[in-house]
């Protein structure tokens, strides 16, 4: 059994955002499955998904602080320029943290740790709505 | 067919360990499948998973001092403070690197390179035994 | 559905470079796939693989150059030196990138964003031809 659908995220500002709720809120066919994958893809190359802490906010904060300081904007070294300083970057962090997840769904929901949620990384400045693609497969 | 066992680690120091053996030693059931994926899922946030050289010792070394200078401790900037200095880090190294794998099973084993081994990478001073889901589907 | 295949990527000059073509070039079965998902795994611990832009080729090279400096070359704490210089960084690059990704086909095609690319990043100075297996599942 596949289920394949395009979620739209509504916009949010730059930085670490928890989007577990607004996600499994579309996917109400996982409750069917008793064993399967679920692979969750963005569909962009400035903004990226991962797993992290999902109780003190602080961490998405101090996530944001880190990619800040380690991919600064307005490098020298920098040549694609034309869409703004915080574009180039935006690419650099999107690879290096990567844009989909495939996470297990077991019991008719997804296998996540008690402390694991799923965070939108928007890294740009006015990223606007982003599009994601969920495709499951279980039975 | 799928196969989806949960798996615990032995407690390992901080730093990055070889656990191909360990974790294909939980795995029988991978002799019978002549194509398929399998996923491994870490469910916690402040270890990873990645997948490295399995020979030279010195490249695990080699990644534990690049990512303890990569994300130092105490950095004026972190909020998430309350569980110790090696907490914050401990997040980010694992958004980095990334908490699951998806490798292609071929022939009944895992479709690695003679030179891929699965290495745990264990982000904080006293993590303890970690959880591992892993999901198998194939033919 | 699966298809699984081995496919050897030519040569190319450490970067960061495109390969949607030449991939796809050998996965003319994808067009028989209403649903899926694709995995595409690199079997080597030098080089790895990601999405990012496919149009601006300053994006690749910006990113070689954030990485060269991210991961530099020839540092004091570095133990693993015996293939050159390059060789550490490259396992550091490879880890932070990561070996494979998983991409889901829709309606015949990879369901890739319009900007979306599917880049190698060769880490070594002359890392040689690199094998890739992709795993494909769908109906």
């Amino acid at each position: 059994m596949w289920i394949q659908k395009e979620i739209r995220l509504e916009p949010r500002p730059r930085g670490f955002h928890l989007i577990t709720e607004e996600l499994l809120g579309e996917l109400p066919e996982l409750r069917n499955l008793r064993v399967g994958m679920m692979n969750v893809f963005i569909m962009h190359t400035s903004a990226s998904l991962t797993i992290n802490e999902n109780a003190d906010p602080a961490v998405r904060q101090d996530l944001e602080s880190w990619f800040n300081r380690a991919v600064p904007e307005g490098e020298p070294w920098c040549r694609h320029r034309d869409e703004g300083p915080d574009d180039l970057p935006a690419h650099i962090k999107s690879s290096i943290l990567g844009n989909s997840l495939d996470i297990p769904i077991a019991g008719g929901r997804p296998g996540l740790g008690t402390w694991q949620g799923i965070y939108l990384c928007e890294h740009r400045n006015h990223g606007g709505s982003r599009s994601i693609m969920v495709t499951v497969q279980g039975e």
